[in-house]
């Protein structure tokens, strides 16, 4: 029997499900996606209703599941499933929750695993981790982390979300929240962050930041000759800035360098709590590659002690975006097999 | 028989010494404690006369540790020594080497525990690890942080020195080094650190800082009532600040409320990255009481995300300054045998 995981991604708009090996071979992706129920037009959407979402959700995620199996046992006859992995947004990994997800229509605190796992009793492990825990664990168990026992990934893309990996695993924390770098302050007193507060690593160093960083400096500059003061921030993207940047705008090129500035000197904070091998970076903003990877990497070494210099790389991760997602949540399957061995 | 571990405190001016059994009972403590040797007049020391001072320190060490364990053993005639632990500077617990000390005599890379261990050849485990890391430990076995998986001490001496406890073990990252928390930025481009660095937590949050935020305010005001105002710098520490501050001073008070609201950012992101279950403070700095732990727990509280409010606890390390070096040296030794027998 070959043993494989079932990685599913819950996020606001797709749930995304897949059967995946040891090595991170996908043997059967759904596709398309399965379309994430949506909140209701009332926000005060009761306890009630959402509860029916919910038994709906459960109900249609895991006849999927079985017929995803089902389709990747066409191709490989003597599968055997081990775990289900599972990356959703305020996912808890020790009680195997889903918590207060605002981009979620399911109201207070589900039972998610719980759920799942009763329809499938023989399964042992029905995991849950948040999405950037995920990436982390997929990048360990398939990535460029494998083999090593301390590394950070961070995730830039309409947030900041992170992994952390100390002594090869998962950093959950006491209440199983732990890893969320985006809001540490990078800047006390400064941009307002999605979550409330001021000044927080996301609020600059994600997709999101990197447009408000261009529409600061066009404010101070007034430059009607960058290709920038032509795109509404509504539709402005990492994309476009890298384009500009390539072009020759020095506006864009002074984004990614403040960009890479502060994200250098967060990177060397990382480093002055975990000292870890290697730092992934991950997602869209981190494909303007040197524009991005040349701020950051000297900011971080300006900025750590001396006895932390020229230790740590800043590495793209080696997952592909398009199916990170499956991997990284299937990966929590392999590290609990793993664990239980222990 | 009664295992016994020792713990050795190495500072830059004296070597402490114990002898101490699983309950944190001390059966031993050499009094006075041993010199350390001390920098040559020539601060350019060659490595041949740094050679001779390690030998010779090594093999006093050795003698002073084995008259320790016979003291300890005439009220105690059974006990048996587990090991010895070791909290040092710059000292790595992968390697056991104390490496380029700016405080100690000895050039370059020493290998600390080969050299001890090679007058101990029965002894199972020799193990070095720095200071902070080592009250961490003492924590974590002994004192608040018993029975806790996840949680920080922070040391607010004369610099700020750190241990983080994840999943139950203390953080040593890639390199044995993790944990300089002290050397995060809090105000970029604020004040000069001792490494080097700029606006550092260290800068701020330390018996070091509160000093500097004291003279900052006296210059700020002019207050010549204050009775800050009659103290040269180089007499000034954090205990005449709580006296000015019992006395109704409001430089004093203020002086802590700064110092609290700068920790209580940085605890905070401490939160944000590993979400421990408490924080401990250790040290002069946090004897001062309500007036630092007050404004840092609100300080914290209020640069915390949602999800993490009013679940992490601010607390005063259970270990007395007097007996945490060696407490926490010897913990070492118990962590170790813990992990052996996994």
């Amino acid at each position: 029997m070959k043993k494989v995981a079932i990685g599913i991604d819950i996020g606001g708009t797709n749930t995304a499900i897949g059967v995946v090996d040891a090595e991170g071979v996908i043997l059967y992706e759904r596709k398309p996606q399965m379309a994430t129920p949506q909140k209701a037009e009332n926000p005060d959407m009761k306890k009630d209703m959402s509860d029916k979402l919910l038994a709906k959700f459960v109900k249609d995620l895991s006849d999927e599941i079985k017929k995803a199996i089902e389709a990747a046992g066409k191709g490989n006859p003597d599968i055997e499933v081990a775990g289900i992995g599972i990356g959703a947004p305020n996912a808890n990994y020790y009680s195997g929750t889903i918590e207060h997800a605002p981009n979620l229509p399911f109201v207070g605190v589900i039972n998610f695993a719980e759920l799942i796992k009763a329809n499938f009793p023989t399964l042992k492990f029905v995991k849950l981790t948040n999405d950037a825990n995920a990436a982390a664990l997929g990048e360990l168990i398939y990535g460029g982390g494998r083999g090593m026992k301390n590394f950070a990934l961070m995730t830039l893309g309409t947030g900041l979300g992170s992994g952390l990996i100390v002594n090869g695993d998962l950093v959950y924390g006491a209440d199983g929240f732990a890893g969320e770098c985006g809001h540490v302050t990078v800047v006390p007193d400064g941009r307002l962050c999605g979550c409330g507060g001021r000044g927080h690593l996301e609020a600059y160093c994600s997709a999101t930041g990197i447009k408000r960083t261009v529409y600061e400096l066009l404010a101070k500059y007034n430059d009607s000759k960058s290709p920038l003061s032509d795109i509404p921030m509504n539709q402005m993207t990492s994309k476009k800035v890298f384009d500009a940047a390539e072009a020759g705008d020095p506006i864009a090129k002074e984004v990614f360098q403040i960009t890479g500035e502060i994200l250098g000197r967060a990177l060397a904070d990382t480093v002055h709590y975990l000292s870890p091998e290697a730092i992934f970076l991950f997602g869209g903003a981190a494909a303007a590659g040197d524009y991005i990877f040349k701020p950051t990497k000297e900011s971080m070494e300006r900025h750590l002690m001396p006895v932390f210099r020229n230790k740590v790389k800043i590495l793209p991760s080696k997952l592909k975006e398009s199916t990170a997602a499956i991997l990284g949540a299937s990966a929590l399957v392999w590290k609990e097999i793993e664990k239980s061995s222990l």
